[in-house]
Protein backbone atom coordinates (compact mmCIF):
# COMPACT_ATOMS: atom_id res chain seq x y z
CA UNK A 1 0.00 0.00 0.00
CA UNK A 2 1.29 3.44 -0.51
CA UNK A 3 -0.09 6.45 1.31
CA UNK A 4 0.44 10.20 0.43
CA UNK A 5 0.53 12.38 4.07
CA UNK A 6 -0.08 15.85 3.69
CA UNK A 7 0.70 18.50 6.18
CA UNK A 8 -1.18 21.37 4.98
CA UNK A 9 -1.08 25.13 5.41
CA UNK A 10 -1.37 28.23 2.93
CA UNK A 11 2.45 29.20 2.64
CA UNK A 12 4.43 25.61 3.02
CA UNK A 13 2.59 21.94 2.63
CA UNK A 14 4.68 18.99 3.43
CA UNK A 15 3.91 15.82 1.23
CA UNK A 16 5.24 12.51 1.62
CA UNK A 17 4.26 9.35 -0.04
CA UNK A 18 5.01 5.87 1.92
CA UNK A 19 5.05 2.79 0.62
CA UNK A 20 4.71 -0.64 2.88
CA UNK A 21 5.47 -4.34 1.36
CA UNK A 22 5.24 -6.48 4.36
CA UNK A 23 7.06 -5.06 7.57
CA UNK A 24 8.97 -2.65 5.43
CA UNK A 25 8.39 0.67 4.76
CA UNK A 26 10.16 3.28 2.50
CA UNK A 27 9.77 6.83 1.45
CA UNK A 28 9.13 6.92 -2.12
CA UNK A 29 9.37 10.97 -1.89
CA UNK A 30 9.04 13.64 0.37
CA UNK A 31 9.32 17.26 -0.02
CA UNK A 32 6.63 20.67 -0.22
CA UNK A 33 4.69 22.72 -1.76
CA UNK A 34 5.91 26.42 -0.72
CA UNK A 35 4.31 30.02 -1.85
CA UNK A 36 5.98 33.22 -0.85
CA UNK A 37 4.81 35.25 0.76
CA UNK A 38 3.92 37.77 -2.03
CA UNK A 39 2.02 35.95 -3.86
CA UNK A 40 -2.11 35.97 -3.93
CA UNK A 41 -4.33 33.83 -1.80
CA UNK A 42 -5.83 32.80 -5.21
CA UNK A 43 -2.53 31.77 -6.53
CA UNK A 44 -1.51 29.77 -3.32
CA UNK A 45 -4.25 27.66 -3.86
CA UNK A 46 -4.07 27.07 -7.29
CA UNK A 47 -0.78 26.16 -6.73
CA UNK A 48 -1.33 23.78 -4.07
CA UNK A 49 -4.26 22.05 -6.17
CA UNK A 50 -1.62 21.58 -8.86
CA UNK A 51 0.88 20.54 -6.93
CA UNK A 52 -1.22 17.81 -4.99
CA UNK A 53 -2.37 16.92 -8.26
CA UNK A 54 0.79 16.19 -10.30
CA UNK A 55 2.36 14.39 -7.23
CA UNK A 56 -0.42 11.78 -7.16
CA UNK A 57 -0.42 11.44 -10.97
CA UNK A 58 3.41 10.91 -10.41
CA UNK A 59 3.69 8.46 -7.16
CA UNK A 60 0.14 6.87 -7.82
CA UNK A 61 -0.64 7.13 -3.74
CA UNK A 62 -3.68 4.65 -3.15
CA UNK A 63 -4.75 6.36 0.06
CA UNK A 64 -4.22 10.49 1.24
CA UNK A 65 -3.78 10.63 4.96
CA UNK A 66 -4.08 14.70 6.91
CA UNK A 67 -3.71 15.74 10.24
CA UNK A 68 -7.31 16.92 12.01
CA UNK A 69 -7.11 20.26 13.38
CA UNK A 70 -9.83 20.46 16.01
CA UNK A 71 -8.22 23.82 17.35
CA UNK A 72 -7.33 27.34 15.96
CA UNK A 73 -6.37 30.45 17.57
CA UNK A 74 -8.65 32.31 15.97
CA UNK A 75 -11.55 31.85 13.67
CA UNK A 76 -9.19 33.80 10.94
CA UNK A 77 -6.25 31.25 11.13
CA UNK A 78 -9.03 28.73 11.34
CA UNK A 79 -10.22 30.54 7.86
CA UNK A 80 -6.97 29.93 5.83
CA UNK A 81 -5.94 27.05 7.24
CA UNK A 82 -9.53 25.51 6.13
CA UNK A 83 -8.68 27.11 2.61
CA UNK A 84 -5.78 24.97 2.23
CA UNK A 85 -7.45 22.10 3.58
CA UNK A 86 -9.92 21.93 1.23
CA UNK A 87 -7.76 22.45 -1.42
CA UNK A 88 -6.03 19.73 -0.74
CA UNK A 89 -9.37 17.36 0.31
CA UNK A 90 -10.88 18.35 -3.11
CA UNK A 91 -7.70 17.47 -4.82
CA UNK A 92 -6.83 13.92 -2.88
CA UNK A 93 -10.33 12.93 -3.82
CA UNK A 94 -10.72 14.43 -7.53
CA UNK A 95 -7.94 12.15 -7.64
CA UNK A 96 -9.77 8.93 -6.23
CA UNK A 97 -8.11 8.71 -3.50
CA UNK A 98 -10.07 8.19 -0.28
CA UNK A 99 -8.71 10.86 2.43
CA UNK A 100 -8.53 9.99 6.12
CA UNK A 101 -7.42 12.22 9.03
CA UNK A 102 -5.42 11.95 12.23
CA UNK A 103 -5.45 13.76 15.09
CA UNK A 104 -1.97 15.27 16.40
CA UNK A 105 -1.61 12.92 19.68
CA UNK A 106 -2.52 10.13 17.61
CA UNK A 107 0.67 10.65 14.65
CA UNK A 108 2.94 11.21 17.66
CA UNK A 109 1.67 7.89 19.63
CA UNK A 110 1.84 6.03 16.23
CA UNK A 111 5.73 7.29 15.58
CA UNK A 112 7.21 8.04 18.80
CA UNK A 113 5.05 5.73 21.07
CA UNK A 114 3.59 8.92 23.11
CA UNK A 115 0.89 11.33 22.37
CA UNK A 116 2.89 14.15 23.87
CA UNK A 117 6.22 13.08 21.90
CA UNK A 118 8.13 16.35 20.80
CA UNK A 119 8.76 17.30 16.78
CA UNK A 120 12.59 16.31 17.36
CA UNK A 121 11.90 13.18 18.82
CA UNK A 122 9.07 12.13 16.02
CA UNK A 123 11.53 13.52 13.21
CA UNK A 124 14.37 11.20 14.64
CA UNK A 125 11.65 8.15 14.83
CA UNK A 126 10.41 8.74 11.24
CA UNK A 127 14.15 8.89 10.01
CA UNK A 128 14.84 5.42 11.86
CA UNK A 129 11.69 3.72 10.65
CA UNK A 130 12.41 5.32 7.30
CA UNK A 131 15.66 4.74 6.75
CA UNK A 132 16.39 7.74 5.76
CA UNK A 133 19.87 9.27 5.57
CA UNK A 134 19.53 13.36 5.94
CA UNK A 135 17.14 14.93 8.14
CA UNK A 136 13.88 15.36 5.91
CA UNK A 137 12.73 19.22 5.87
CA UNK A 138 10.30 19.73 8.53
CA UNK A 139 7.06 19.76 6.99
CA UNK A 140 8.37 17.06 4.70
CA UNK A 141 8.72 15.24 7.50
CA UNK A 142 5.26 15.82 9.06
CA UNK A 143 4.03 14.56 6.20
CA UNK A 144 5.85 11.69 6.39
CA UNK A 145 4.67 10.78 10.06
CA UNK A 146 0.96 11.28 9.02
CA UNK A 147 1.44 8.66 6.14
CA UNK A 148 3.06 6.43 8.75
CA UNK A 149 0.75 6.82 10.81
CA UNK A 150 -2.41 5.72 8.95
CA UNK A 151 0.10 2.65 7.55
CA UNK A 152 0.30 1.59 11.62
CA UNK A 153 -3.35 2.00 11.91
CA UNK A 154 -3.97 -0.13 8.76
CA UNK A 155 -1.41 -2.63 10.34
CA UNK A 156 -1.79 -2.84 13.98
CA UNK A 157 -5.25 -1.74 14.90
CA UNK A 158 -7.37 -3.12 12.00
CA UNK A 159 -10.45 -3.40 14.64
CA UNK A 160 -9.89 0.86 15.46
CA UNK A 161 -9.78 1.30 11.65
CA UNK A 162 -9.99 4.76 10.92
CA UNK A 163 -13.52 5.93 8.79
CA UNK A 164 -12.51 8.18 6.13
CA UNK A 165 -13.59 12.43 6.32
CA UNK B 1 -18.22 41.31 -19.46
CA UNK B 2 -19.09 37.80 -17.67
CA UNK B 3 -18.95 37.60 -14.13
CA UNK B 4 -19.32 34.32 -11.84
CA UNK B 5 -20.96 34.96 -8.81
CA UNK B 6 -20.12 32.22 -5.65
CA UNK B 7 -21.93 32.02 -2.39
CA UNK B 8 -20.17 29.51 -0.83
CA UNK B 9 -20.81 26.61 1.85
CA UNK B 10 -20.10 23.16 2.42
CA UNK B 11 -24.00 21.96 1.67
CA UNK B 12 -25.16 24.43 -0.54
CA UNK B 13 -23.30 27.25 -2.79
CA UNK B 14 -25.29 29.09 -4.93
CA UNK B 15 -23.81 30.29 -8.88
CA UNK B 16 -24.84 32.94 -10.52
CA UNK B 17 -23.43 34.25 -13.66
CA UNK B 18 -24.05 37.63 -15.11
CA UNK B 19 -23.43 39.38 -18.25
CA UNK B 20 -23.22 43.25 -18.77
CA UNK B 21 -23.32 44.75 -22.14
CA UNK B 22 -23.42 48.74 -22.14
CA UNK B 23 -25.89 49.07 -19.24
CA UNK B 24 -27.81 46.10 -19.69
CA UNK B 25 -26.96 43.07 -16.52
CA UNK B 26 -28.63 39.68 -17.72
CA UNK B 27 -28.88 37.17 -15.76
CA UNK B 28 -27.23 34.20 -17.77
CA UNK B 29 -27.28 31.21 -15.58
CA UNK B 30 -28.13 30.59 -11.94
CA UNK B 31 -28.79 27.41 -9.47
CA UNK B 32 -27.03 25.75 -6.25
CA UNK B 33 -24.70 23.28 -6.32
CA UNK B 34 -25.71 21.00 -3.40
CA UNK B 35 -24.44 18.34 -1.12
CA UNK B 36 -26.59 16.04 0.81
CA UNK B 37 -25.93 15.77 4.85
CA UNK B 38 -24.94 12.16 4.39
CA UNK B 39 -22.49 12.63 2.35
CA UNK B 40 -18.75 12.83 3.38
CA UNK B 41 -16.58 16.17 3.67
CA UNK B 42 -14.10 14.93 0.92
CA UNK B 43 -17.12 14.17 -1.24
CA UNK B 44 -19.15 17.45 -0.95
CA UNK B 45 -15.61 19.27 -1.53
CA UNK B 46 -14.89 17.26 -4.36
CA UNK B 47 -18.12 17.92 -5.81
CA UNK B 48 -18.03 21.40 -5.37
CA UNK B 49 -14.41 21.42 -7.40
CA UNK B 50 -16.64 19.53 -10.01
CA UNK B 51 -19.41 21.57 -10.03
CA UNK B 52 -17.46 25.01 -10.51
CA UNK B 53 -15.05 23.72 -12.84
CA UNK B 54 -17.74 22.49 -14.94
CA UNK B 55 -19.84 25.88 -14.86
CA UNK B 56 -17.03 27.87 -16.13
CA UNK B 57 -16.16 25.39 -18.72
CA UNK B 58 -19.93 26.12 -19.90
CA UNK B 59 -20.70 29.79 -19.49
CA UNK B 60 -17.03 31.15 -19.84
CA UNK B 61 -16.86 33.87 -17.01
CA UNK B 62 -14.21 36.43 -17.20
CA UNK B 63 -13.79 36.70 -13.31
CA UNK B 64 -15.24 35.54 -10.49
CA UNK B 65 -16.31 37.01 -7.23
CA UNK B 66 -16.84 36.06 -3.45
CA UNK B 67 -18.29 36.86 -0.39
CA UNK B 68 -15.40 38.11 1.65
CA UNK B 69 -16.15 36.54 5.34
CA UNK B 70 -14.37 38.47 8.62
CA UNK B 71 -16.34 36.93 11.61
CA UNK B 72 -17.38 33.66 12.32
CA UNK B 73 -19.45 31.93 14.95
CA UNK B 74 -16.12 29.48 16.01
CA UNK B 75 -13.21 28.25 14.69
CA UNK B 76 -14.82 24.89 13.87
CA UNK B 77 -17.13 26.71 11.51
CA UNK B 78 -14.64 28.97 10.27
CA UNK B 79 -12.87 26.01 9.52
CA UNK B 80 -15.41 24.30 7.62
CA UNK B 81 -16.63 27.36 5.44
CA UNK B 82 -12.72 27.98 4.77
CA UNK B 83 -12.44 24.37 3.30
CA UNK B 84 -15.49 25.15 0.90
CA UNK B 85 -14.22 28.55 0.54
CA UNK B 86 -10.27 27.67 -0.30
CA UNK B 87 -11.55 25.05 -3.00
CA UNK B 88 -13.77 27.51 -5.00
CA UNK B 89 -11.11 29.99 -5.47
CA UNK B 90 -8.61 27.06 -6.33
CA UNK B 91 -11.46 25.47 -8.98
CA UNK B 92 -11.55 29.61 -10.17
CA UNK B 93 -7.56 30.06 -10.12
CA UNK B 94 -7.27 26.68 -11.92
CA UNK B 95 -9.68 28.04 -14.86
CA UNK B 96 -7.40 31.33 -14.78
CA UNK B 97 -10.13 33.25 -13.45
CA UNK B 98 -9.04 36.21 -11.53
CA UNK B 99 -11.14 36.10 -7.80
CA UNK B 100 -12.55 39.49 -6.02
CA UNK B 101 -13.85 39.00 -2.39
CA UNK B 102 -16.49 41.92 -1.12
CA UNK B 103 -18.07 42.58 2.35
CA UNK B 104 -21.36 41.38 2.72
CA UNK B 105 -21.81 45.23 3.80
CA UNK B 106 -20.36 46.61 0.35
CA UNK B 107 -22.60 43.97 -1.58
CA UNK B 108 -26.05 45.09 -0.20
CA UNK B 109 -25.22 48.38 -0.32
CA UNK B 110 -24.23 47.94 -4.58
CA UNK B 111 -27.39 46.18 -4.82
CA UNK B 112 -30.28 47.76 -2.83
CA UNK B 113 -28.34 51.14 -1.89
CA UNK B 114 -27.82 50.28 1.56
CA UNK B 115 -24.96 47.95 3.81
CA UNK B 116 -28.21 47.04 6.14
CA UNK B 117 -30.76 45.72 3.67
CA UNK B 118 -32.01 42.64 4.66
CA UNK B 119 -31.98 39.16 2.54
CA UNK B 120 -35.47 40.55 0.86
CA UNK B 121 -34.68 43.95 -0.11
CA UNK B 122 -31.73 42.29 -1.66
CA UNK B 123 -33.37 39.62 -3.82
CA UNK B 124 -36.29 41.84 -4.70
CA UNK B 125 -33.90 44.51 -5.96
CA UNK B 126 -31.52 41.78 -7.86
CA UNK B 127 -34.72 40.74 -9.47
CA UNK B 128 -35.67 43.92 -11.00
CA UNK B 129 -31.95 44.68 -11.97
CA UNK B 130 -31.58 41.71 -13.64
CA UNK B 131 -35.36 41.37 -14.94
CA UNK B 132 -35.92 37.91 -13.46
CA UNK B 133 -39.55 37.11 -13.76
CA UNK B 134 -39.45 33.65 -10.91
CA UNK B 135 -37.81 34.51 -7.49
CA UNK B 136 -34.44 32.73 -7.68
CA UNK B 137 -33.70 30.30 -4.84
CA UNK B 138 -31.88 31.77 -2.35
CA UNK B 139 -28.42 30.59 -2.50
CA UNK B 140 -28.81 31.41 -6.03
CA UNK B 141 -30.35 34.81 -5.34
CA UNK B 142 -26.96 35.59 -3.00
CA UNK B 143 -24.59 34.73 -5.65
CA UNK B 144 -26.69 36.59 -8.28
CA UNK B 145 -26.35 39.42 -5.93
CA UNK B 146 -22.22 39.64 -5.53
CA UNK B 147 -21.60 38.90 -9.20
CA UNK B 148 -23.76 42.60 -10.15
CA UNK B 149 -21.77 44.01 -6.84
CA UNK B 150 -18.68 43.37 -9.17
CA UNK B 151 -20.23 44.33 -12.11
CA UNK B 152 -21.24 47.80 -10.58
CA UNK B 153 -17.77 48.11 -8.79
CA UNK B 154 -16.05 47.68 -12.25
CA UNK B 155 -18.44 50.69 -13.69
CA UNK B 156 -19.18 53.20 -11.11
CA UNK B 157 -16.12 53.06 -8.27
CA UNK B 158 -13.18 52.33 -11.55
CA UNK B 159 -11.81 55.00 -8.86
CA UNK B 160 -12.08 52.37 -6.19
CA UNK B 161 -11.49 49.62 -8.40
CA UNK B 162 -11.24 45.85 -6.01
CA UNK B 163 -8.15 44.24 -5.94
CA UNK B 164 -7.86 40.58 -6.41
CA UNK B 165 -7.45 37.92 -3.47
Amino acid sequence: MRVLGIDTSLRSTGVGVVESRGSTMTAVEHGRIHNADRLLLSECLRRLDAGIRELITRTHPDVAALEDIFFCKNARTAMVLGEARGVVIAACAASGLPVFAYEPRRIKKAIAGNGAADKLQVRKMIMALLALKDEPQEDAGDALAIAVCHLHHQTSFAALEPKPI
